[in-house]
């Protein structure tokens, strides 16, 4: 059901009944090591290209959330996926190594939240019982795409941030256990003018506002139904841009705990990001019976991961025609 | 509702209250001439770049559909939009523009019938009361992307197709006068080993079919319950595959009527052809009560496109990368 101007509720709460994320050998070094299902040492998987590579990384997350929820590739009736490689190549040709129907997305860095936005809509209306999500990056492949290749050791600036190498892919489904995904409010592109392709959060961070803000307006709640206000990837400079618009927006101290996860702090990446607030969810829900992420309207029978905090677009700042 | 394994019905028969068609130089001298709303002399638009122009492009399909259709870009309450350009720019763009609800797709040549999936099943089901569906392409931009930039003058096999410079969009609707969308088959990517970037029907034709073949597996039909069916732009040797391919694994004569449509043969470009269904469907209307494309279940209150027929593709076999 529609709410307000932007917001999909979603009446059966679809449940996340699995999640995996495949990092590389940089994700292996960070303080969410412990969270990826698997750690690569080699960047290129054995692969001739990055972009072969991230195919690999894509179909082993999707491989790895299918065995996870009990399933196999033939019972999935649904892939949506989308990544940041031109004609999101990684999950064209994942998409045909599972051999399902298939949906591709482009958000860019929203692109997890959008097929998660996108799978519960199909499976809370009944148009499919279970759906795959996949996304996918590689810092190689993003940095020779968007920036310099890696190969020619170009000075970065200090707002500089990096695109993780890996996968996330989750299971979607009616029935089981997991979160649960209850409403989802779908952003717009906000352009404040920025083009440092560098400082990807500052660009990203106007638009998270905006989304957060259509999300409380749209339901009809305060920040303080939450107990957790989660963002992507904004980095710091984009994090305190996101405070700073909310304090104005929003009357100074309500978002005192924006972005604030599990210790991550903003920098959260892209594909082990959904799969942190799954494994925090379910931890939380095991330790005290209430989900700690998103809690408030959601309890255990019913918590949810609100795709709208986390629905923010990337694609129009970063890029920019050369003209 | 979900029938079989990849069809989606639609109970509400949501509504293609409009649609819009803006084309280049070439398309001009076209015989699907007449079916376009503008037609551009200059494929640089007065901008910078082919892509820029292929931005512009698209905001005037929008721009002009959202017109026909009797309403504000305000009122507008999703736009589902994808291109063949990196980070799908134009429709990013676009969005930026329109500044409402997005959701960036990406289905190469089947992007336009992947968002009128999307956004039939979005009215169909009260998550939305109308919905903006874009697509555009542009032949320059994508001879860069593809293949060689046309400033090269690189010769072309017998076997290559021309990337129509052109947008399309629709505004789908509950109420409202126009075809109706009664249900959508979603495909899957099928891949022949098909590595020839210029000769795209041939890569594609195998998808179509397998769609087809879904299509009516899924709604457990027969071909002859449809006057027409029509596919995009396989292009005369993707045709003749398609063919091949449907009588071996249907009966020879079932299909005798594929893919002829208006006159235009195979070889409707990936723009105008939603625009040329609408504008077809609307003229057999007003002369028969019956509608000419696709009827058999479809009456003139129930008339539909069924994206399913169309659904097949291409970006697994167009993008390989170089490794």
């Amino acid at each position: 059901m529609l709410q307000g101007h932007q917001t999909w509720v979603f009446k059966s709460k679809p449940t996340i009944i699995s999640s995996a994320a495949i990092g590389g050998p940089f994700e292996a070094q960070g303080n969410l090591a412990d969270d990826f299902d698997l750690l690569h040492g080699d960047i290129w998987l054995g692969q001739d290209s990055y972009e072969q590579a991230e195919k690999k990384f894509l179909e082993q997350a999707c491989e790895t959330a299918i065995k996870k929820a009990g399933l196999k590739k033939e019972d999935i009736q649904f892939f949506l996926s989308g990544d940041l490689i031109n004609q999101i190549m990684p999950s064209s040709f994942t998409a045909r190594t599972l051999a399902v129907p298939y949906l591709g997305i482009y958000g860019a860095c929203s692109s997890s939240m959008e097929g998660l936005s996108l799978a519960s809509l199909i499976i809370d209306t009944g148009f499919a019982q279970n759906a795959l999500v996949g996304t996918s990056s590689h810092n190689a492949a993003s940095e020779k795409q968007y920036r310099y290749p890696t190969e020619y050791g170009a000075q970065k600036p200090p707002t500089a941030q990096w695109t993780v190498t890996g996968a996330g892919a989750a299971v979607v489904a009616l029935q089981g256990q997991g979160p649960r995904v209850v409403a989802s409010t779908i952003g717009r592109v906000i352009d404040m003018g920025l083009s440092d392709p560098f400082n990807m959060g500052a660009a990203m961070a106007p638009a998270a506002v905006d989304t957060i803000e259509a999300h409380f307006r749209d339901l009809n709640i305060s920040p303080s139904h939450y107990d957790l206000i989660a963002t992507g990837d904004l980095g710091r400079v984009g994090h305190r841009i996101a405070g700073d618009l909310l304090t104005v927006l929003g009357g100074f101290g309500l978002y005192d705990d924006l972005i604030k996860f599990s210790g991550a702090g903003a920098s959260v990446p892209i594909s082990s990001f959904g799969n942190q607030l799954v494994k925090g969810a379910l931890q939380e829900a095991e330790k005290t019976g209430l989900v700690g992420v998103l809690t408030g309207i959601f309890k255990i029978t019913s918590a949810g991961i609100s795709s709208a905090i986390i629905f923010g677009f990337l694609a129009s700042v970063l890029c920019k025609p050369k003209g």
